[in-house]
């Protein structure tokens, strides 16, 4: 299976993709699509919404997963993650795509089986997963893998249940 | 010109399409696109996508109207008028139709020459002014009438302003 993971941000939305079969791990892809904070809100959101639509068409991801934002942020950056987040969802609801959240506690458990580790471990641990010769780089992008390690242990963890049953 | 005029919420999102020249104003149609609280977020944002499409598809506004949001509200709360905002900025993109906003304070003082006006007085004036046989319902589809009779108004003044040059 391929997971898109997404970081979402009106400046910066990190992504990355990886290919799972068992417990098995290959990253695809990993990076940023960036907006110029003189851009209009309009285009900037239309850039999101065709990256993250271009992700798509190049990966074919059967699945996407995102963070759930922490409500500790103040109200104008969670109209700004909300903003970017609303083309996000919608890029994936027209490429029947489904997104699935995941709070960040969920996400460090996931990676690092520690749901208080700090950015370095997380980073450590997806470039031990995914063997890659260098810590990801930067943080959004490596955010966006972490989601998508963390999707990729929830799906393993379900089959291993109704495998069970 | 034919004005669209948008309150944006995920589960209410109201909308208002007036046309004015000079001074004169005209209601075409006002109401609202609801989504249900049981939908999938994706399917409540592309609602709001299509709904904003084909009502630019129906109409032809030149341009559009929302409100700016006010930041003494909760991150929750901003996160999901930020998911509504964003599909509506992309679909008003997506068709070459420019988003102009404004506060609630420029809005109550251009519909009713009064920034502290209440509700009532708002909607009392929006009757008044587009001609309606009764006060606009829902408040939702009222305040985005408000906001494009807001805009009517200042491509009013900065056209006298224009002409005295």
């Amino acid at each position: 299976m391929i997971i898109l993971g997404i970081d979402p941000g009106t400046a910066i939305t990190g992504y990355g993709v990886i290919e799972t079969w068992g417990n098995k791990f290959k990253l695809l892809d990993y990076g940023c699509i960036r907006t110029d904070a003189g851009m209009f809100l309009e285009h900037r959101l239309e850039k999101i919404y065709q990256g993250v639509t271009a992700l798509i068409n190049l990966y074919h991801p059967q699945e996407a997963a995102i963070e759930e934002l922490f409500f500790n942020k103040n109200a104008r950056t969670a109209l700004a993650v909300g903003h970017a987040r609303g083309v996000i969802y919608l890029a994936a609801v027209h490429k029947n795509v489904v997104i699935n959240e995941y709070t960040p506690l969920q996400v460090k458990q996931a990676v690092v089986g520690y749901g208080r580790a700090d950015k370095h471990q997380v980073q450590y641990m997806i470039k031990t997963i995914l063997k890659m010769p260098a810590l990801p780089k930067p943080d959004d992008a490596a955010d966006a893998l972490a989601i998508a390690i963390c999707h990729a242990h929830s799906r393993i963890i379900d089959k291993n249940i109704n495998e069970k049953r």
